[in-house]
């Protein structure tokens, strides 16, 4: 639930939190956003957030008009209102309010601050299933707010007591609907390059996994994953979750894999002493 | 511009069409539309947009809770509160407000009235170049609100002199952002059978065109732009708006085709006897 929310540089009173039919982003999908959350009641790695917001609005070209300091200061003031211990703050840029239902005019810019729960202990260690689907984002590169894929297949996936879609394009496995996918071979971290959302957990992750393996960023085969030892995916709120089943393929033995929980405790531990 | 809206079977007073920011259409771009207009001062096939709006939320698979006649009344309201005489009507459905970001709920049901300006004398007699771009649509047969690939290209557009874009993908010519595409070769009216949004004024103008000529709905190669006589595209309001130019590429002799010309004229006719 949405609790505060600021709209072009003015914090939105409570139970105001709307925006006027005629936007882009409503109207013709042209919105970009990002997403973070608190650690220990502060943002987590909100610099990072920003820097792929902005390369994202520069990519659809859609002008971002606030400063890195005016964002980050909004942020502080929102969290504050909203006295929430844990929480999801939520940047939305759109192509603005249009008279003619297609022309951009100024962007609309919105930060809104959410309550958001926590995956549950049991998925966090034993893991889940995923279900597998031929697709690969629009511009996969820029946070654009085009999920219909992965909702219109939401039933689909429940059908499947799937927790999730993995998708996958000419033979190569890339990204969750909203996480990014690693597989884990004779101890080496392998996971997408390209055509994927560049996860900002992912790199934390990426980084954490230097020190104690070896990792591979390239193509990955959608056939690599019958051979994997293990499988996990990384996101914002989700942290590190193992894959334990592709549709109707156990990965390695079926269980949460030990560089999985190695990795999930080293990621606990980086953000305890952000 | 927007005059008047109706919201989930109520009348939104005029300086009210506001929607809650969790909305999915406008956070994840779950959300389908389409779009019809005024001849006549009267809604013009309206039956059959409302039945590809029903296909449109079928296969993204929303919820539609009113009927045609439900919709048709309130279309008719709408219009007689607006006092345009002449008229754009949108409908909006989207995956309603979420409470997680991502979790449809209830749909949200919009109709909007909206002042339309018509195509220029000199656009629809002289015609237009187009740009093209290697792209085929999400989902080509559903109207979802996507549009962030043709909006994110409008200032290249705008500096290639263009009119709009031309989409063509594997080699094969498709539409435009908002428009069917047809060329003429030899008498024979030839255009995309499959990949693209199945516009209501082409069924309207294939059906003209069956009159006069031979037709043929299939694929259409990129290359045979440049052995063909005419082009033109269709829309619910630009009509039929002459192709003289792709890229660099003059089409025919660079002016209004013949058959252009007459099934724009039949077009004409078959709209002031509805």
């Amino acid at each position: 639930m949405i609790v505060s929310c600021y709209l072009n540089g003015q914090t939105l009173p409570t139970g105001k939190h709307t925006i006027a039919i005629n936007d882009l982003g409503l109207m013709r999908g042209y919105a970009i956003f990002d997403f973070c959350r608190t650690a220990n009641g502060k943002p987590f790695l909100l610099p990072q957030y920003l820097s792929r917001f902005r390369n994202s609005a520069r990519l659809m070209d859609l002008d971002l008009a606030y400063s890195d300091e005016q964002i980050t200061s909004a942020v502080y003031e929102l969290l504050e209102m909203s006295k929430l211990p844990f929480a999801g703050i939520r940047f939305l840029l759109t192509g603005g309010y249009t008279e003619d239902s297609f022309t951009p005019t100024r962007p609309n810019f919105m930060i809104t601050i959410e309550e958001l729960s926590q995956v549950s202990a049991e998925v966090a260690e034993n893991g889940v299933k995923l279900m597998s689907y031929e697709y690969q984002r629009e511009m996969a590169e820029v946070k654009t707010t085009n999920y219909t894929v992965a909702l219109r297949l939401r039933k689909r996936v429940q059908e499947q007591n799937a927790y999730d879609i993995l998708y996958h394009s000419n033979g190569n496995v890339l990204e969750l609907t909203r996480s990014n996918f690693f597989i884990v071979k004779d101890n080496t971290v392998v996971t997408a390059a390209t055509d994927i959302l560049q996860g900002i957990t992912r790199q934390t992750v990426l980084h954490l996994a230097k020190a104690q393996y070896k990792v591979e960023v390239r193509e990955v085969k959608f056939s690599e994953l019958a051979q994997a030892d293990e499988a996990f995916f990384t996101g914002t709120n989700k942290k590190i979750v193992p894959v334990v089943k592709v549709d109707d393929l156990q990965i390695g033995n079926g269980k949460a894999g030990k560089v999985t929980k190695n990795l999930y405790q080293a990621f606990l531990e980086y953000e305890k002493t952000y």
